[in-house]
């Protein structure tokens, strides 16, 4: 296997580990959408105007834990201008169901309670009522005329307390589950327990020459989006309706609407906008039912669009979150036991990501005797959803504080310690799953054997530090249609929402199969009558998984360009073949290029078209290793990162560019939320700092150029090698960040944001 | 074979000539679109509005036929709010390419110079310049100060003056072509001739014992389609273009726009929008390729709409026409010989309907020896277009009067006379083909047989006609997609556009295939980018050759469904049967409806799409014969309709209550083009009447209700045995009331309209 270097930009690097020739994978052409989105032609959500359309605006609660009394909305009513009001109790009754509604399954009566409040408000900011009139502001004002009593009830805000058997339980129909069967006869806070076990560990722990326990606390963060969720719905008047909304996921706004709403799902129909960017958060409806209630009920079309502090207090962050961790090690440097506790906070519904996050913990090393134990914890929060790589970020923070001061104390190197006990073919995690080909070492030595790892940092208060990080690609199901045109283009069906340049990641794809360039295909992302289910945009699966879809279809394609120069040759369709570089070859040293044999097909016969639909069985496994140098400032605690180094296994890099995005896109989200990022509570459960001015996200003013080093690895489950690249480079930032702040001023944080007032408290306390 | 009779509404009925039974197929359930029909929902062109559109206005010929000296547009763009003006100077030089553009090969230097006039100006409201503008009144006010200097030309309007040889010839271009060869070394205004012949015409009329000549003139007439044209285009900046836009064919918008504008097929996105009718004259190009032009120019969306006027005068209408009839019969009823000479008005470029005009002309009889001559002549007036049935409905006044005069005569009952001289299966027509099975007879039979027909008609100046009608029924390439959700239901994309009710008519024929009902299929019209090629709704195609494709589209998800219930059962496909009520029964007595199928697809693997795109290759036929009892006033020369029916070969008419719209629609729009529409021009070549209230179209104050008899004679070359139903009813209604005007007052009238003053000056002469 030759190992060859790919092309370099901005001091990035590709290292490949296979001999795959390509003529479009790998190259960097310009994105299909590129004009639209840097011209402001492309339609997000709030560009969506109707005739006739009404704007809705949501009442939602200013107390954190309460029971609903009464709401009286007969003043708003009388407001000039008020279209309808719709409250929890226009909301069908769903029951106690488990629906598979594209983001795993979801309780239907906890999923509606969350879009309008039925008995009880659990969060600050948990919707109550929508008003839908002439104007937002006739909206609003009428919002304010609704009169709603509450009974307040205790807050509970902190994971730990909240599983206390004292503590005020949010959800009266919560029973513990673990592994689908109840084992608590009480209502909870503790919805879910998993506990994942291999070898001995106690034995394991006993017999090992250190053993290092450490906990942890990291606090809620948000995804950020620049844009507010927003939703326009049209009630048809006859049971259809149509959603225009920015969305991760149109086929599962369709399930969750008609499951929330009962409504027939194909009568739904979800037009998927551009989208100002969702990292997850993107995926669970919130606004769209609201949307369609307001719209059945006036008769009109009714968008209903988000604040920023709507979005921090109302939708779904990723969860605060207690691990403890324990790792045994022997003195020739192998980790021989490995524990874990985490509880994560679910906000007021079950449902966070404590089962990745199990997973996760301990996925980058081959730990032989494992034990992994999560609880999924109700607390006062709005309900969590899904942030890049969910719940494997604050698992890294835990692990790799601990590997690193295992490593120190048997005084190994961290990076060497690493690379000895790389997870790798074979390694079996604690949660039974055992890894094919993966690319964490190839990922490790990169980094050792970068410039970067191998440059002097000299200075006081510097210090360098490293980390790896893990997360799964998701497969689910993809669908797409290709139309071959007589210009010798194709228009590439899709119905992926495309978040980070799956258009183009997809396009290339197709032109690879077909030898056609990338310009050559017209990718489109389709609305939900136009094109097969296709699941969320989501798990780093697009590339992946619809790109397995696209491939499928070029190769019907191929089929019929074969059959159809057969029909025009007058010959076999066994003696056409389909070259790599689009020609089309026949008998007799007969051929034709993909160009000229489209331009032949009206005239031929019919259109050629293909339609492929996938369900990818197998998830596949992205591991990336970033390096961080950083300078503390002693006075303030304030971190000055100087040099960011991202190393990650993308398999096989489709667009390089987008990956290097994807990799400094994630490192800056994962820089923000080591450093300054967290929702801040006071007593009451009220969040102080609901808006971009309190919240801190990281700015260009923080963040150096982040390096990048594409290291491809082939995933032997996809026809062109590919993994999914857009999550786990969010893993290693804390964790490389807390180390190099070990390295730099000997402090190891055991709490996440490692703000300036936190790191200052340590280097005072030290 | 069995004559069934099927359900009738408002005195209408159908009489079944086969045996098949249908699920689906003869309901008559609710439409799809209707709601967002009758609730204002529907978008059509004119609804489209887009961030910063700009509104165009187009600058038209005020006289009929000049060369353009000069055109100065400085004073118009100095105009504040101007932002774009384009002349025929901006269009491409496309050469004299013949392209097939969906609507047949038409030449793109002509299509183009009608899109906006290069050197000479042709007709009255010929395009000279357009300009875009922040409002329609500053495009306006700028228009008028474009300064074009004209060098007026001689005006030729008759068709018969036009073919003199010291005619002006609008076209130096243009040379006289017979069946692809030139025929002629000058420029003239007789761009083809055709010539059909088949026996031994000259010698069978010598011998033939009654021969009868006659000669038409028919005048120009429009579809009078309530929705002016409007198109809004949006050129992205990266050489990609939108257009939205009211199109009968969006494929051929996309195909036209590129081949004039040379840009990539693939780069152009048709987006069709609902219709306010066409029937015909919605398939050409016209503001559309100025919208690009203008948003090329501007940077802006710009929206082009016509008013009534420019409808009028620069859209195409159908011909007007000089026809010459001569038929030859024995004693015993039969036509020996016929001969026919057709002159049809192009209007200012090449390319009327005269080749179907000859073809259509004798189709009815059977007549062993005879001869069709036809010429496509250009005048100073705007380029024809398609108008339902184009070219027939002419030739079929022709021709049923010296049939009727033929019979009197013979001393033969009209209809007897029809009868026995009806062209059936095995018919071959002086073109060439050979009738399949056709349902002609079947057609005269239920006439005669109808209460109508036997009915009295008393008093006097009341009269009774009949007449037959032919027209094809187009094949051409259609595409859809169908995609089966878990709810039950199916999506069916489709790439014909519906201005018909063809969304339910092809949904009907899906929910057949797969044994479901019609509100189970979700019919949708999706762009040129999310379906594969289909040619224009148009030709009487789409409930046929699209339903085609329909057909097989289920055929492929039933193998789909069948595939998936044996993975679900773990047994061989080849054990899996699908019924015909959309039940699949497998092994052991195994069996589970389409919906509880579909309701386990997501959970047991990919989703199950089928796409198929079809090349129909043969076309079939269609016959109507009208039945029609007129009063007329003979003080004024008025008509009054007293009763009509209209009975037509549907083939199998999928919703019955379409198909009769269809022929009381296309028989109302036969009666206006009959009674009083005409275009009418002064000495300069001017349209006098270019607005609704002086071209005088039919209200419901002059159209009785039009009975329907739908006759079945199963079309052998479609799953469903359907015929084309839209376009063969406008064939009959000038013949039948000629024929029943003769009945009443013994005229015999020779001039379209049959208007008062006409039909006063016939009485007052006799």
């Amino acid at each position: 296997m030759s190992i060859a270097e790919g092309p370099a930009t901005n001091g990035s690097k590709t290292v490949r580990h296979h001999d795959r020739e390509y003529q479009v994978i790998g190259t960097r052409p310009v994105r299909h959408d590129g004009a639209d989105k840097v011209t402001g032609r492309a339609k997000y959500g709030a560009d969506v105007r109707l005739s006739g359309m009404l704007h809705g605006y949501v009442l939602r609660s200013p107390v954190a834990h309460a029971k609903i009394i009464a709401i009286d909305t007969s003043r708003a009513e009388a407001l000039p201008g008020v279209r309808a009001i719709v409250t929890g109790a226009d909301l069908p009754e769903v029951g106690d169901r488990v629906a598979e509604l594209g983001e795993g399954a979801v309780n239907l009566r906890h999923l509606s309670a969350n879009i309008l409040a039925k008995d009880k408000v659990l969060y600050q900011g948990h919707p109550i009522a929508a008003v839908a009139a002439d104007n937002i502001h006739i909206a609003e004002e009428a919002a304010r005329l609704i009169e709603v009593q509450y009974e307040e009830l205790p807050v509970v805000i902190d994971v730990i307390g909240a599983m206390k058997p004292d503590a005020a339980v949010l959800n009266d129909d919560v029973r513990t589950v673990e592994f689908g069967e109840v084992v608590s006869d009480e209502p909870t806070n503790v919805a879910e327990k998993f506990l994942y076990e291999q070898g001995d560990p106690d034995a394991a722990f006993s017999s090992a020459d250190v053993v290092v326990e450490r906990e942890f606390r990291t606090a809620t963060v948000h995804q950020g989006y620049i844009e507010p969720h927003t939703s326009t719905a049209l009630w048809h008047g006859d049971g259809r309706c149509t959603i225009w909304t920015s969305t991760q996921g149109a086929f599962t706004v369709r399930q969750q609407v008609a499951e929330l709403l009962e409504i027939p799902l194909t009568w739904i129909k979800v037009v998927p906008q551009e989208i100002g960017g969702g990292f997850g958060g993107k995926i669970s409806v919130y606004e769209q039912p609201v949307a369609v209630l307001l719209s059945q009920k006036s008769g009109r079309p009714v968008k209903v669009t988000m604040s920023r502090t709507d979005v921090f207090q109302s939708t779904g962050p990723t969860p605060g979150s207690y691990i403890r961790v324990k790792i045994g090690a022997n003195r020739d440097g192998k980790i021989v036991a490995g524990e874990a506790y985490l509880a994560y906070e679910a906000g007021a519904y079950p449902g966070s990501p404590i089962n990745p996050g199990c997973m996760c913990i301990l996925a980058c090393y081959d730990i032989p005797n494992a034990r992994v134990e999560g609880y999924d914890v109700c607390v006062n929060k709005p309900r969590t959803n899904a942030y890049r790589a969910p719940g494997s970020t604050n698992a890294a923070f835990a692990i790799e504080a601990v590997i690193d001061e295992v490593a120190d104390q048997l005084n190994v190197d961290k990076l060497t310690f690493r690379i000895d006990n790389a997870a790798r073919e074979g390694t079996r995690r604690p949660d039974g799953v055992v890894f094919p080909r993966v690319g964490l070492v190839e990922c490790l030595n990169v980094i050792r054997e970068s410039e970067h790892y191998n440059s002097p940092l000299e200075g006081p208060n510097r210090g360098r530090g490293i980390a790896s990080g893990f997360w799964f690609n998701a497969g689910l199901k993809s669908s797409v249609t290709v139309n071959v045109n007589t210009d010798g283009k194709v228009t590439l069906v899709e119905g992926s929402t495309d978040i980070g340049g799956t258009r183009t990641s997809l396009a290339m794809q197709l032109a690879e199969t077909l030898g056609i360039t990338a310009e050559d295909v017209q990718p489109i992302v389709a609305d939900t009558d136009s094109v097969g289910y296709t699941d969320v945009t989501g798990g780093s699966r697009v590339t992946l998984a619809t790109g397995m879809a696209v491939y499928e279809a070029g190769i019907k394609i191929r089929e019929l360009m074969c059959a159809r120069a057969a029909k025009i040759w007058e010959c076999d369709t066994t003696d056409v073949r389909y070259e790599d570089d689009g020609t089309i070859s026949g008998p007799g040293n007969q051929s034709i290029s993909f160009k000229d044999l489209a331009g032949k097909i009206i005239a031929t016969g019919e259109s050629i078209t293909a339609s492929a639909s996938i369900s990818a069985p197998a998830s596949s496994n992205a591991f990336g290793v970033h390096c961080v140098d950083l300078e503390v400032d002693p006075d303030t605690g304030k971190v000055r990162i100087l040099r960011y180094t991202a190393a990650q296994d993308a398999g096989t890099a489709i667009h390089p560019a987008y990956v290097e995005g994807q990799m400094q896109g994630g490192a800056v989200q994962g820089i923000g939320w080591a450093l300054n990022e967290e929702y801040i509570y006071n007593q009451d459960g009220l969040l102080t700092n609901a808006n971009f001015l309190d919240y801190r996200m990281p700015t260009c003013f923080d963040i150096p150029s982040i390096e990048t080093i594409i290291v491809e690895v082939p995933n032997p489950d996809h026809p062109y090698g590919v993994r999914g690249v857009g999550e786990v480079p969010i893993c290693p930032p804390p964790a490389a960040l807390n180390s190099a702040l070990h390295d730099a001023i000997g402090v190891r944080m055991q709490e996440l944001p490692m703000s300036p007032p936190r790191v200052l408290h340590e280097i005072l306390k030290k």
